[in-house]
């Protein structure tokens, strides 16, 4: 059995820890989670790790050395009916590249940990990323008090759980003792298969920003009201939602979505009067960012006052974009030149558990082709020929960080 | 005190025969409607007219006479939170037309009835227009087992409103003895006050026809998916939401409106799959609509394929558009003229009670201009001076009539 077969063994049957229903659904602090950890505990034994659970609720297996640590990862949870991939892959293949490493006599000296976070999707609770975010002393204490739509607050299934609410805060690490975080995950996206790569290096993760755009007309039946001297806001959003389209693909690795759109009075016979839309923008440069976002509000102006009406813009979100270090780019790159792979490189425009750790250290990711680009869903798909290049891809880079 | 003053008096006053809350609510065959019809059989006493209720709740006010029968007429009741002219406004100027005439003996020697309809606005029960249909033989029987939301059918609240369900479908009048139909109604929209007109002379009631339109493509997160290869539905939608608009405005007389729009899965950071729209087409030419909805018809199709997915398009509602009679617009044209008004012409966007009694004789139908082209609303407003200009060209006409 290849490494790869092994991780397609292991995560078919960690995908047994699940609520009912299609596909895999494991939210944070749950029996499925629990049930999770068992299986984690084994990989991380088997990668001659030493496993605890700390205050945060993150499984952490470790190994001592010489040196600064490094910090490998992911999660452990899945929004709900979801594949067997996206997360507890990286948590997979990252334990497998340690085991191979050390079935091969070639671990490296320096500390190592991996870390299965409890929750990255953010789907039981408003709130993601405790684990890293604890870990990099930038957890919001008020994030605790939450609560899931049972009315259980973050903090009291922390405790049910195994973890420890009032030692969370104190989970800091020093950066000093901290060498960099390296995360495995699915690409989520299609771009690695349409350049028929199995894995590829990520550059950055992109930055995020939405704002809700509302433009605003006048009402009137719609038969009564001639079409000349009408302010339609649909009409108008229309307008705007095309702009955006069309103008965001100009803009290399750069995206832009209106993915919600709501419409008053929206009756058949009624002149719409307000179009609420979201639009979201990722790129993985902030200065590309802006600009978009600055050339789009003017466009919306232009398109409301063209239609008769105005528009209200209202920035409800905005995260930086987190490039990735250079020296781990290059050292993935490396491996991957040595190991006969092309050393794709692309941005991640999804959020990871590396976006909250980059509060800590430097951090690196490792992506790896999916089918179709599907991911949230149970047909997600990653092959064991690709894990094992990742698996491979891992390894050699963790020497080579061992020998700089 | 002037004629028209005289119809804001009474306008006035029936708009306490009202449910409560802000501005006019009357549903048909409600308390408040029966409050109604004592001031409107008051009204016909004045008109000289015998007021009587038929089968299907409608308030007949005759005089006999020789020859053809001419009917006049509105309906009585409002939308929720209503205004106090839309219908109602119809029956007071003609009793008050006709009362003009008796006060001059001036009164046309043919047979003449005022209609007051009870139901015209579909808002109580999930139909409407009982009354014409009944009197044109044009009435769906199961009509009357429809229920309103307390689950009261439209037969047992007739019942118990004085009316007959048993006779209701006997009503239907020998088209041999009706010479024409006549309504005076609020223009609900703005043209006669752009053109600064008290009344204008309809010239047809718009043919009606929606459609769903579902547009599909392909959903995927909004950050991981490139822009090129996108099959974005709602970016496919909102080309067509523009089309439609700006070609709709290069027919003459032809209003297309967009008025709802829904998409899937409607979330921020998620490429839309599905967006549904309503399209509403309104015409006085049956054949302009027809061909303006087999252009748009094309024009989804190929933006679908422009944008990578499909589109569904299914018919929802059809109803042909109903000229007027040109005997009734020269003649309301020619009253117009004689009285020093410009007789401007405009057709009917909505539908009234005329679209269904044309389907026992000619009709024909004045607007009355509105502030600022508002209906539906508390603060829907027709002057008195409008209001006269409207019963001296009802008054005219019916004399012009009587003589030809």
């Amino acid at each position: 059995m290849t490494w790869g077969e092994k991780a397609q063994e292991r995560l078919t049957r960690i995908a047994e820890c699940s609520a009912s229903g299609p596909g895999v659904t494991r939210f944070p602090f749950t029996p499925e989670h629990q049930d999770a950890l068992e299986h984690i505990r084994a990989w991380m034994e088997c990668a001659g790790l030493t496993a605890r659970l700390d205050a945060a609720g993150t499984l952490v297996g470790r190994r001592d050395g010489k040196g600064r640590t490094v910090l490998l990862g992911s999660h452990q949870d899945s929004v709900r009916n979801a594949g067997r991939y996206d997360g507890i892959m990286g948590i997979a293949l990252s334990c497998l590249a340690l085991e191979k490493l050390r079935s091969e006599n070639r671990s490296p000296r320096f500390p190592i940990e991996v870390l299965a976070f409890a929750d990255e999707e953010g789907v039981r609770f408003p709130t993601a990323l405790l684990g890293p975010r604890a870990l990099a002393g930038t957890l919001d204490p008020g994030v605790l008090e939450m609560v899931d739509q049972d009315g259980c607050s973050v903090s009291d299934a922390l405790d049910a759980f195994g973890g420890d609410k009032s030692s969370v805060m104190s989970l800091a690490r020093d950066p000093q003792g901290v060498r960099a975080y390296l995360e495995l995950h699915i690409e989520q996206g299609p771009v690695l298969e349409r350049q028929d790569a199995p894995v590829g290096v990520v550059t950055g993760i992109c930055g995020i920003e939405r704002s809700t755009i509302t433009f605003r007309g006048e009402t009137g039946h719609a038969g009564t009201v001639p079409m000349a001297g009408r302010a339609d806001a649909l009409v108008a959003a229309a307008g705007f939602i095309n702009i955006v389209h069309d103008e965001a693909r100009r803009v290399p690795d750069l995206r832009a979505t209106v993915g919600t759109c709501s419409v008053s009075p929206n009756v058949a016979n009624g002149i719409p009067d307000t179009a609420q839309l979201t639009l979201e923008i990722r790129a993985p440069s902030d200065g590309a960012r802006k600009e978009f976002s600055v050339r789009m509000t003017k466009a919306a102006k232009t398109l409301a006052v063209h239609r008769g009406g105005q528009v209200d813009i209202r920035r409800t979100y905005e995260q930086p974009a987190v490039p990735c270090a250079s020296a781990i780019i290059d050292g993935l790159s490396a491996s991957m030149a040595k190991l006969g792979h092309s050393p794709i490189k692309l941005s991640s425009g999804a959020t990871h558990d590396a976006s909250a750790m980059s509060g800590l250290c430097d951090v690196g990711m490792l992506f790896v082709r999916c089918r179709d680009g599907v991911s949230h869903r149970p047909d997600e798909f990653a092959s064991s020929t690709d894990m094992g290049a990742a698996i491979d891809t891992l390894a050699e880079m963790l020497v080579s960080f061992g020998s700089s």
